[in-house]
């Protein structure tokens, strides 16, 4: 069944993002529906590649307000645009860090600028992120980024970050997903686990937005969107769905 | 991994209480763990018990304060003490949905007692209800009774209610779960979805206690706690392990 609408779980229930971090690389998920109100459903990305080949590659997934993730990316793109040395941006930060960073404030700065608008209807806008990629030089790495700018990273105890509707599709990652997880184990991980996430919340929807970083590799060794009628993807949701039933069925009471 | 804590969450988290109407009765389970900071981890019952054989048998699983839930059950026990036709009870009450409204009521006037004295340091309060039962002459019934005093009632459509941290358990309910749905199914399929919420939260916690009900009995049918060290509990989950594992390799990726 869906949920019953319950309140305060603001605009972030309606995505879901997920990303893993391996010793073979980072494979990330999202996404894309944006409001799911009765007559008023958009398809808008929510997944952000930057690529330099040889140099760097940066992904980032969004969840939260739309106004605030738009203008959190217009402003990262026209940093880029400027192309100016002085003038910090996804393409010439050094490092990895220095990009979470960078994300980090400009999602506070926007943040700050919507809320104040906002204010005085007395609603709430909010949004976080998920920065994913690799310097040349540096290690891959994975960064989630709260609302208000600061971030939390990804490692081998914890090899994987979520944003949006994140609890349906965890205990499947919880059991299956280690760093020494091969790229293609993961890349099933993540699609089960968007499974789940969809089966339960009517407001997550298809189509899907898959990425896949390897280490080492600077660039986006794949990337693929994964549409409604995708026959592969909807015969990995059965299989997986009579695995389960007969999994449940053979379990002694 | 743990959940990274997220604000806002409020003490619903750190509750899972589950209960499926179906055609053969109502299955319930809990968790029983109130508090959990790292030195003041407190075990209280959330499953409260009323019968009178053969006219009447109801089960109230809380989640949220204690300070609400527990003066909810006082005022509640205090009106079946007083045996007073004029004071509505849980005794008393002629039909399921008079017991529905009546643990309502209470639930909201100690609500907005409790928040009044809180307002001065600006915290929240809050509590929710599972209620299930059967009144002689009356059907089974299964209500989940929000903070403000409303509820919403399971049906054929929607077996099953929860409180507290109820995504990580809802996949696979949602999977498992339908009306005609077996008594021995029923109780396999709450301990699994138990036992998904406790890997990914680590503050649910054991001992739970499972109660059956079935349809026209007018009794608790079947009581259960299952403590830490349950030998059967701890097959089934590693048994459930096994077998998602298994089915995860087995799936094409």
């Amino acid at each position: 069944m869906p949920d019953p609408i319950r309140a305060g779980e603001g605009d972030h229930a309606v995505t879901y993002c997920v990303g893993l971090l391996l010793d073979a690389g980072i494979v990330l998920l999202s996404d894309t529906r944006t409001n799911a109100g009765l007559d008023n459903i958009a398809v808008y990305r929510k997944m952000f590649l930057f690529e330099k080949p040889d140099d760097r590659v940066v992904a980032i997934l969004t969840a939260g307000s739309l106004s605030i993730t738009q203008t959190v990316l217009a402003r990262l793109n026209e940093a880029i645009e400027l192309d100016d040395d002085e003038v910090p941006s996804l393409m010439n930060c050094d490092t990895m860090l220095e990009v979470a960073e960078l994300v980090g404030k400009t999602l506070s700065d926007v943040t700050v600028d919507v809320r104040s608008k906002m204010e005085r209807m007395s609603q709430k806008a909010s949004a976080s992120m998920l920065v994913a990629g690799q310097r040349k030089g540096g290690v891959i790495r994975l960064f989630l980024i709260y609302p208000e700018g600061n971030f939390i990273e990804a490692s081998n105890d914890t090899p994987y970050l979520q944003i949006g509707e994140h609890k349906y599709g965890k205990p499947i990652l919880d059991r299956v997903v280690q760093s020494n997880t091969s790229l293609s184990d993961a890349k099933k991980a993540v699609l089960l686990s968007m499974d789940s996430t969809l089966r339960s919340n009517l407001s997550v929807g298809m189509p899907l937005d898959m990425a896949v970083i390897e280490t080492d590799a600077l660039k986006v060794s794949e990337k693929r969107r994964i549409e409604p009628d995708d026959d592969h993807f909807r015969a990995m949701s059965a299989a997986w769905s009579d695995a389960l039933r007969r999994s449940f069925e053979d379990i002694e009471v």
